[in-house]
């Protein structure tokens, strides 16, 4: 079979959660799509959970199109039957595209911005044609919720994840003006002493599930005692002294 | 008058460049817009320049709409002209508002990610409602044009200016798997060579004006001598090792 005849695969972000936030580019490969694939969490008990990806999309994608399902299990610590789980999902992706189908795999946020579609580019992107569509990362929703900056003029900016250990985290926030913390969950109670030890605590916003009916958002000092791992803080910049007071 | 007469401030994102990367929110807004309102470059000539965001929704924005065009000196290292200009766009706004018109701000990228927004939101949000659109930022463009990932699983990401210092440049990218490093105009000759230095030259990309006609994507290594103050590096994160060989 010729180069020609093969499908491409596609990353899509779909964004964080709100339909409306998906692009016009996403809308477009999405609601032309023959084959949709995603990961959708894998339960203790076995059963496949359902896809927030999917979610999204569920007013934009096609009742017809084929759709492959990767069951992902949450084994913390292992990686193994991740990426087992990846390498099945990658086998049925290729041979759709060999059959010269396009794959419009559904991404949550952005494609690049952390998530599995690196784990399928991996596997795929040396056989097959890749196309990515960017998309609005969960961060920058949290902050349009609040309409509180991310990063200013010459400030720099970090995405630091909650597993690292105290000292890290004051590293990276030491190093960056405006700062997101990701995948809080049992990390919350930690962070916040941090925060408070390091005069940061009123800059620091809580955000969990933006742009969804369940959406949190707070000043970090009445956010709850355990966060969801998908919570994130949203720590922001010094406010701009341009102006005349 | 009452405040339910005012109108909103929206901030609204349109992406980096290609038109298509509208969120579907973004084109809602701009395609209904009334007032539409944007910084605009103004030339050491006193003639103002066209503006990128307002290039972008050429085909979105009504021809009828009202626009406020907020002519933006260029004078680095003293800020007091650009927050002269901020304080005549915001009193535009302001006027617009209290008639009761929305005003729809057209904000290149994402709005709270750098950019003139901060400036605008500081003297009005005090004073009327604001309503803010995430959009997709340039880096997550530049990153979706090469399919090469921004951040992988646990690991750091880091968007740092260009204008530190060698060590505060070289300190932000060793806690960073990820990195971009933004406004490289005259710096990038001493980034590449530091870069090399620090054995991640392979891993960086050049990006300039992605998604417009002169867009250019390219390894550093073979990146042109001068860049733009808008041209940036995309450093990606060492490849993910979770899979059989």
């Amino acid at each position: 079979m010729t180069a020609e005849a093969m499908g491409v695969l596609h990353g899509v972000g779909v964004g964080p959660g709100d339909p409306e936030l998906l692009t016009l580019r996403a809308w477009r490969l999405i609601s032309g799509a023959e084959v949709l694939a995603y990961p959708a969490p894998l339960g203790a008990d076995g059963a496949v959970k359902s896809s927030l990806a999917r979610r999204i999309v569920a007013d934009s994608a096609p009742e017809d199109a084929e759709e492959i399902v990767i069951p992902l299990p949450m084994c913390a610590g292992d990686p193994r039957p991740a990426a087992a789980a990846y390498d099945r999902g990658a086998t049925e992706i290729a041979a759709a595209l060999r059959a010269g189908r396009d794959v419009i795999t559904l991404c949550e946020g952005d494609p690049l911005f952390y998530g599995s579609f690196a784990h399928l580019l991996e596997r795929l992107a040396p056989h097959f044609e890749v196309e990515v569509t960017p998309g609005v990362p969960a961060f920058a929703a949290a902050a349009a919720a609040h309409a509180q900056p991310l990063a200013l003029r010459n400030g720099g900016f970090a995405v630091i994840p909650a597993t690292l250990d105290d000292a890290g985290i004051e590293a990276r926030l030491a190093a960056a003006d405006g700062a997101v913390i990701m995948k809080l969950g049992r990390h919350l109670p930690r962070i916040r002493a941090l925060l408070d030890r390091l005069g940061r605590l009123e800059h620091a916003f809580y955000a969990e599930k933006i742009g969804w009916a369940e959406e949190r958002l707070t000043p970090l000092r009445d956010a709850p005692e355990r966060a969801p791992y998908f919570a994130l803080l949203h720590i922001r910049p010094a406010p701009p002294k341009d102006h005349a007071p």
